[in-house]
């Protein structure tokens, strides 16, 4: 498995930690998860913030020791499984909290209790037949972001503003450009790791067309119909752009297309219906949480992944009431 | 069962929408959702708002085509479990946004979403013995809502203003006279399907009666039990005689009374506790959704009712023990 | 077990309430009780609000008659777990709401409802190996309290006014000195039962002294830890030298160091995480409820604990794999 490894323990340790990365995208494959390092490495440059790349490599890595150090199962932790939630958090924390000494406590502290809490998340849902996605980093970060609120140690410089929900604001809509839709294609992609850079996307494709076609298809398709949807709908132009109402849809995309069910026409079109879903569970959750000045996160993706996934709906083609009834 | 159909299986497909409609009020009969479309198509029409009885319609038949499409097990269609909730999706979504091409899009795909997340929620709850009761509308109608405020294709123009919580205004809070308490029973029942109509109330009465009495019994009474409850802790009249806060308890009062455990003086005792608890929890909610806009649709039925089933009490008079002692 | 009480059942009564209020520490001890009820009663007293007391006791009493009518499992409800939330309910309401005949009979019926509730939870939870703590005192408590803005009858004279989440303010906080520490520590152990009073939290320790000298150690030790911690983070002085950041993190000491794991310095280490977590996620809540003008209670340490339980860790020393590796 490990076979560019050896017997090097810092190599396999390596190998964990990029697989850890790749699973962001529930890739299981070093070289996807270099390819995505390279792709928040660029994005981190191109912003002149490299403390996101620092951040990211940083969570990946203590959650990973943390995981050896708790001796969880070595599969799974050989496997990434314990290093795509911290490596989110890390990335979380680091975007919206201002940068400082208590910052690097924080995504190391974020890390620690991020591992803890995905194992917990793996116990309680794998006799369901669920997998955790992206649960525990969407829990820990919307607690750590809040949390940042009441320390004067931690200071929010880019959280949102607070606000009781109000009626419909007629936003600047332009009609969408080939331009800007190719632009908002891009951008859902890149978001996924809370990036608005196309290069980055570049990056990010390339890296899930070496583990999975399918998996890539189905991200640019499910980046694709949620432009289309929500420019449909009439959602605000600048978000549709920037790829904000589209994250969430790509990982649902790429869930419900490859991960769980053979491909075919009733998948793609299962898959279809879950993805334009967490466009409006996207909208929805911006909503609800404006009183609370924090971001969604991926919270849509994981609650229509699991209300698509719950159902265990057999899709494959060969399933369907053949018409010559000889098989009854 | 559905003897008056025969072979026909438009016939079949009629009754299946029609107890589905039925079920919004546990009822499995299609004379009940006959006599219940009755109702929204009569306050429909007193409202001067036609789209709203098109929209449950419209709803109920897109869930039921669904079920049959996804092939789901052909009793639970047959009797209308995959109809309710759609019923009251489409219902809710007329009630509060605006007409338009939009919203008939948004209502069909809302019936097919809520399909799905009915048939994932059987899945969660059966085996610990609950039922899914209005949970995959409330939670399909919250998102959608919620939704319509990021989109300016859908405009939520009746819906709620948003506030943060504030201290107890006092309300315009008069003695409550027999019209004003007769009004609040009536429209208590007739608020389960989103109506303010008296005659509507009646025409659900009816349909209540032919399929159980028992079940009438209990909706009047906690109908009654709930603007009792309010009026004495001082809610605000309108709310009382508008039958805003007792359309939950009613659905409490039905489904603790009848559904999960024989009738007798504990059971009764024990729903009217619930019933009681739901006016509480109605009052709780309506508040706690302030910030967000949007109503709290049926959540405090559900959750009260499951709280009190997940106890599985043993409320039969047989079982109390005896005092002679000779079964022992 | 009772043997002070041989066969009078007004003293096994007596017992079982006493350890109902104990067992809000998690301990299972009638005199360790008997302290907890001198702190509360000492503390009402201090404060010249008899009724906070007064509500304690009627609803511990309450609950256990309730529990006794429902037919309860004897061991359960002679051991106090029927009592120690309704005992938080009881006196959370009279915390928070304005003195009156109605808040007795909300009292009452929040000790009836939370008997009903408890035992659901422990239905749900028991097959997962998860204690219920105190989660169903925070659900009833937020309900009740929540409602209360709706009903003129009742009115939360001391809940906090709503808001939304605005940016961090520059708090009036001071260089914590030793008297303020020991402030933070002991009153964190007070407002475990919503009391800020030393002589009580000196009461408290002595009641979990008699029953556990190593829930004593975790207790003051996640006392000092929080306080330390929240200081740390840079909290506001106020909140901290008041204990209203420390009592989650109390319970979740208590909680993971003694009751679920063997003692030893892995446990200890693991418990220390758990509750410096326990802080951020207090003030996470603190914030996220700021919209619903209640407070957060001890949600906090619920979620904290049930992450922290769910991983089901094998913390034991004598599990560590032995070098020899003969025992394979």
């Amino acid at each position: 498995m490990n076979g560019w490894c050896g017997s090097s323990s810092v190599c396999r340790f390596a190998d964990a930690c990029l697989r850890g990365i790749a699973q962001v995208m529930l890739q299981n494959n070093p070289l996807t998860g270099a390819l995505f390092l390279a792709a928040i490495v660029w994005a981190s440059f191109a912003a002149d913030a490299w403390r996101l790349a620092f951040a990211a490599i940083l969570a990946v890595v203590v959650a990973t020791l943390t995981a050896q150090w708790l001796r969880f199962d070595s599969t799974e932790i050989e496997s990434g499984l314990h290093g795509y939630n911290a490596t989110l958090v890390g990335l979380t924390l680091a975007t919206f909290l201002a940068p400082g000494a208590l910052l690097w406590c924080y995504v190391v502290f974020g890390a620690v209790i991020t591992v803890i809490v995905t194992r917990g998340t793996f116990n309680v849902l794998k006799p369901r037949g669920l997998p955790a996605l992206t649960a525990p980093f969407v829990l820990i970060a919307w607690l750590m972001l809040l949390a940042s609120y009441g320390f004067a140690g931690l200071s929010g410089t880019s959280l949102p503003s607070g606000a009781v929900v109000g009626a419909y604001q007629a936003y600047h809509t332009e009609p969408l450009d080939i331009l800007g839709f190719a632009q908002g294609v891009f951008k859902s992609i890149s978001q996924v790791f809370l990036k608005s850079d196309g290069i980055a996307a570049l990056l990010l494709i390339a890296g899930l067309l070496v583990s999975s076609p399918a998996a890539t298809a189905f991200a640019v398709g499910g980046a694709i119909l949620s432009v289309a949807t929500t420019h449909l709908l009439g959602a605000e132009s600048d978000l549709i752009t920037g790829g904000l109402l589209g994250f969430s849809p790509v990982l649902t995309a790429i869930t419900l297309g490859t991960v769980s069910y053979r491909p075919s026409f009733r998948v793609a079109a299962y898959a279809a219906l879950a993805t334009a879903f967490t466009v409006v569970v996207q909208a929805a959750m911006n909503v609800a949480f404006t009183p609370f000045a924090i971001p969604a996160l991926t919270a849509p993706f994981v609650l229509v992944s699991w209300l698509f996934l719950l159902p265990r709906l057999s899709l494959d083609e060969t399933n369907a009431p053949s018409t010559s009834g000889n098989e009854r």
